[in-house]
């Protein structure tokens, strides 16, 4: 199946081996980003991935590139123009300290884009599936316009949309309020990923102290809450979703998930996840998973534990995305 | 004591810091296989080792052999001929994901043996044990001819012989069925390591479901159908020792073993292992830590336990054999 | 606030990712030493420290003084002389393994120094808390003298003293019975870190059975006896500090402390330690912590959590002392 | 335009930093083999690149072809079957030390090819040119069988097909003389790379005295001798290519080149190279910008002076292929 | 005696052993910039060196100073505000292949400073010297203003003020020309390193072929027309430098100097530098070596070859400053 | 051939990759000393050698003996004892800039023998060689000691002493003048690598200006005055080595040697090494293969001309001691 991401290529700079920035004399590169990962462990899958971003035109923009060619996504669609690769800088936790993670984004290559980079109705040809994020849209007023464009053309030729709403406070930095944003880019997704935070931030809505019930071994939740006000607010959402995670601490969390499709609550398995070897990108390969399942065997329970082992397996990979375990 | 083991010499690649192989730039490189770790570990006990096998004639087998020099290992009868090494490529387990492991070394110097390759009286010459496992008869017709020549040395001059019987299914390619092979070559043995699929592999017979039972910790085992199967066909055994793993994930497992006298089955200690190092050879110091215990204290409980100590504690090395904590 | 802390740099010589001594072929290396431990964690509080301390007038003895230049901690009162720095080897420990240390110390040159080495007057101006450990008039009979006047200096102009008195076997061999040593040095302290081996071997007290009682979670303890013994010997004290710490194993720790104010026994939060980085430094990242609260805000419990938690949090960085995390 | 390049892909292990096998604690590793090279190199000029080979159907051989993919060359003809990929170990010489190589190839899966592994009617489609080298013929009986299906198959389509003939003595061990297999495969090439031990050895022809001249920094050489005995004896070649190599030291080397066009013998520019950082591959980075010169300018001369820069460059680039400075 | 050097604190990550961008799993991390690197040397000279900057006020913001903290430069006139820190990423070259750089500094911290920013009269409270460059006007408008505050405010103290005018094409790009701002900033130094770059783009004027004459070993140079159109449009400087680099190649430099007094041209020593190390900084040390020369023995031609000498022996260390060799 | 080399085994910590010690965070270790290094060399030659030493009684002293036992060199007669393990810090030259080593050994483990610490009748005994340095009496009084007691030993064997003279001004720290120490040494040897400082040194003689002449190469020498001030005074010498060396840079040196067999000097081969990766343990290595040619093949120009190039040859290894090229 043919699966469309889109979203900025980062470059993270981490420390080796639980070393703090000021200790560490070298920084081990890695390459993600949202949808790079889940581009890079759909086509692990056995999909046909086309993979949709802005790299600068240097070095940098190709080495990032490079890491998509080498699990077989397609970039032939990527622009490289100006000179800013998306970095940021990851101090993983340990024991009772937590991590530290310090962006340097602003001002990239992607942020420039605006409605008219992409040519969408080429991008989109033949595609079964598109997926964005949330973070996107928070990153300057024409990425919100590209992603805006994206979608539409998406809609038009009735490719269901995915979208982790993942709404973060750190970005939104160019002067609108995401409530402007964000709901004529989440009307037309089919499935979102939402917590309490996006409702808040996109919709406006604030859950009370009754919104909240207790989920074992999670403690006190809003899924429900949330689920409904995003399926009651757009009609298109066929499936919410809810990630639970737990940190225990830096290196042993619980995981597990909740989806709402339109009907009912399917709770997912529950991980307890120990030894954890790099947290990051662990919901990128739930999502990634989530889609898979949805274009090859669809049936919600199994979808949604197939994307909660992806999801824990994760946390046993060093970088940015999950790697299959082939053999 | 003088003991000599006999073994195929191999040359790990293993992945570091949790990488997987499509990751890893670089390989750790550790010297290993069954029979030279136990070699190792018996030097380091104070005894006098000598340890048997064919390396191929290049820089490699120079290197490895090295390995045993340092560890005071007498290598003195050990060939240098042919041109392959015995490899392995190791990725070991992490969090939620296991290990993986892959051999190259089909066709390997070793392999090439047979029964004219070593003069096994003068090597046995005033020897208190003889060690070698069911690894070596799996590699080849050659090697399986080695091995016999070998125990009917040992078996002349009443040298006391313990294997390893440790089917693998990955081995016995050359086109002979285990039951050929093996009964005649465990038959003189008087201290074995068993389990159930060395009983039906090696024997032809299978457990059935009233042969198993519950082992507190361990779920169900069969180890009683397992010693009584191969003590009542083989009546030179002694001893028959069957280990208990339990793996909880890839860092935390639990061990103990159980030993079988002809007469009585003793359980040992139990050791709750956290934070494993690495998992490889495991099974080997507990075999030398036995040897060892047989040759210098021989009482069936703390032999047991010395060797379950010894086994415990290599897990917290890194590397294929136990190094000794001296101070 | 002004702090002065007084005793041996030393480098650190520690084998990387588990690897046994005999393994290594690289050692990582650190700075560290009680006393300046406690001076950097202190100058990254905001603190204005100074340290005194002799190195060895050659590359290494500047390279440790960098080292403390990184963290601001002022070490204008420093000399260079001789030609040997104070040096430890340390295999950290892992799983069922414990850790390894050796220390080659003998001769540095901070250990020939004398009553005459420093101007204790200029090196106080000003200072709000002086801090020295147990560890100092271990090392040689100039060393104690050394101590025995900072400490007479500090007295003079009413600055808290404290002192880790860390009763260490392994020292003492310059054929002095610590007995005769210590008490006049202990004398003028205002707070201590005691446990039952200063008692024994600085006052020649022991505790009986009785003194023991179970504290929960740490077994059997004679804090009580200890903390008495010592505020009974010695009027000045004001707080004797007792750490509690519970190790199960190499990675898992519980750590917490019981606080005497002459009057009250207070005990502190209890921390629960996971997946620890490196142990080294954390009873000298707690007695920091201790100075600075008791320099700024002064109220038993809360300067004793203060301490607990900054000592859980050491544990979790390499190296020898504890960097805060700013953000 | 596009090449296709037929050949075995290896895994090379080597040393780090100037250390001998008997010192290294890990071996670097890289991907390479003469045509994949070639493959690689083409690939980032621009060219579609399709390369044909078979890797065994485990991690090792997934990753090999990730790193084909990272460039963009097409491995969708590629076989993944067997168990043996192919090895090398490599210790690169230093000052006055030459460097030292053990392959780990025999059994391989590639060798294990026949003329039926391939369907060449399908891989050739569409194809600019072909391209071999006399290592593949050398490994097996099957392997040479494949490559004359290849050759017939390209000759069918009149694809231009160069081989770089490269007679090793160290291979050819499967019982055939090269005489007998060779000529016929080197019959329907148009460019060849050919020394003397080519001609020697696949030829039966050997120069005698009169047929080496001095060449200016390269000491006496042959090449009209081993250039007219090729033409002559297949009027199919265009191009009879003779590179030229002096080692001055480990880490100085003087290279050059000379092409015979069947009328000219044009000579290339010298280039004078220090501070060598990898030997391997600069004999495939010739090959290959000959390819791609020949495809896009096709003059004699600019065609080997871009061919000379390209290898002297390759000499600056860790592992076994040249990455293009783009900036 | 004391300094003061003001510019941008740069983050420098540069991939490890000859690896080119597109290999290198991680970047070694070093500090620099070349007024840091110039404050870090006279700072080992046991001047007394005060650095002016802007930092993020995050982790890498703070390990940045730390770096300068080690080396007893003062910071404290720091400021700590934005979120941006500036970066740039190095290929070294090797071999026949040049080094490659890709500047990430648009948007800093710093670039963000204007003539508000730092209060001039206290920072230069008792400086004997102060030193920029022309890449901070380079950087944006408001850092061209601060440099002109800083400026007038030294000539106010009549404080020598020296200048590596530096341009650079790929700065200036905040819209003005370079010969709008340089002429008010050059007219109150009065050392500069200058050359036919500078003279072109600051001044306006251009070197016409018979300005250039031969210079042993380096070529055809206008360091006359350069320094004396330099002195004769601005009285107030005294010294003009030109420095002459010769690369042989990426290992092997040939470095000298000529001094213009007002009076005579004097030429350095020559220096043949091979087997560098790290090129960057050379320049910087070259500088720092001539202030501290000037203060504190003042013979012109001993002077030049002070600097000369720091700036041949910078090449052998690693990172972007010299490190003295004390011993 | 049976050799037995006596003398102190060393650590070394030599900072990675050019990098100072103030930089470097962690240290590579190796293991030398000279007679260590010569002892190695010799087992690698297939001699029976015995290496005579005292390590400290800890994991150090353990990992030390390790090394030797991997080149199969005999260390049974090696004492145990004492804490402190002798040490070194290099830091290498590169470039323009000089190496830089400090030694930590005062107070060793084997500074500490006296005459009765070895039986040297036994360790003699069948012994074909014996090798010692002047670096052993200048350690201490009981090493001097310990030293004229193993030359007497093998005095009265008449087993032939060689000795590299090797005066450091850095040692004899003991009161002693070397002049009353190191005659009574010398006497008894047949083989003596001496240069002018050791003449002067020991021998209290000084070659005047009349005495130097040139030597193609490498300058001005006065071997011929070395050699006839050490052939006159003792008659037991046979041989007097002068070893010549031309530092070019820290990575380019020119070797060669000149040996007074009594009656000529017999110059041999000149050796120009680049691209230097360790000089440590050149000079041991030309003792050696000195050595093994008088034990083996016994022609002067021979013997000298295999030790210039073992010397030669060892500047290309990492490490303290030459590995022998087998392929």
């Amino acid at each position: 199946m043919r699966v469309v991401t889109f979203g900025e290529l980062l470059m993270r700079f981490s420390t080796p081996e639980n070393l703090r920035f000021s200790q560490a004399k070298s920084y081990d590169v890695y390459i993600g980003g949202a949808e790079a990962n889940i581009a890079i462990y759909l086509s692990q899958l056995q999909n046909d991935v086309r993979y949709i971003t802005v790299v600068p035109d240097n070095e940098l923009g190709k080495t990032a590139l490079n890491e998509l060619h080498q699990w077989k996504v397609n970039t032939d669609m990527v622009k490289s123009q100006g000179q800013k690769m998306g970095l940021y800088f990851l101090e993983k936790g340990a024991s009772a300290r937590g991590g530290n993670i310090i962006y340097d984004r602003e001002g990239s290559s992607f942020s420039q884009i605006d409605e008219f980079t992409f040519d969408w109705d080429q991008i989109l040809e033949g595609a079964d599936w598109f997926h964005w994020t949330g973070i996107t849209p928070a990153l300057s007023k024409g990425a919100a316009s590209a992603c805006k464009s994206a979608i539409d053309a998406a809609k038009k030729r009735n490719i269901p949309i995915s979208c982790d709403l993942n709404y973060r406070s750190k970005l939104w930095k160019y002067g609108v309020d995401p409530k402007e944003i964000m709901p004529q880019l989440i009307e037309n997704c089919s499935v979102v990923i939402a917590n309490e935070h996006d409702v808040v931030n996109y919709l406006g809505i604030s859950p009370q102290n009754k919104d909240y019930k207790e989920v074992k071994g999670f403690g006190m939740r809003c899924y429900e809450f949330v689920s409904k006000a995003m399926a009651g607010q757009f009609p298109n959402i066929q499936y919410v979703i809810s990630t639970l995670r737990e940190t225990i601490n830096a290196s042993q969390n619980r995981w597990s998930g909740i989806l709402f499709n339109g009907t009912d609550f399917i709770q997912g398995d529950v991980h307890e996840i120990d030894s954890i070897v790099d947290r990051v990108g662990g919901g990128d390969s739930f999502m990634a998973a989530f889609i898979h399942g949805k274009l090859h065997f669809n049936e919600d329970k199994k979808v949604l534990d197939f994307a909660l082992e992806a999801s824990a397996k994760k946390l046993s990979i060093q970088g940015d995305y999950y790697i299959l375990d082939n053999d």
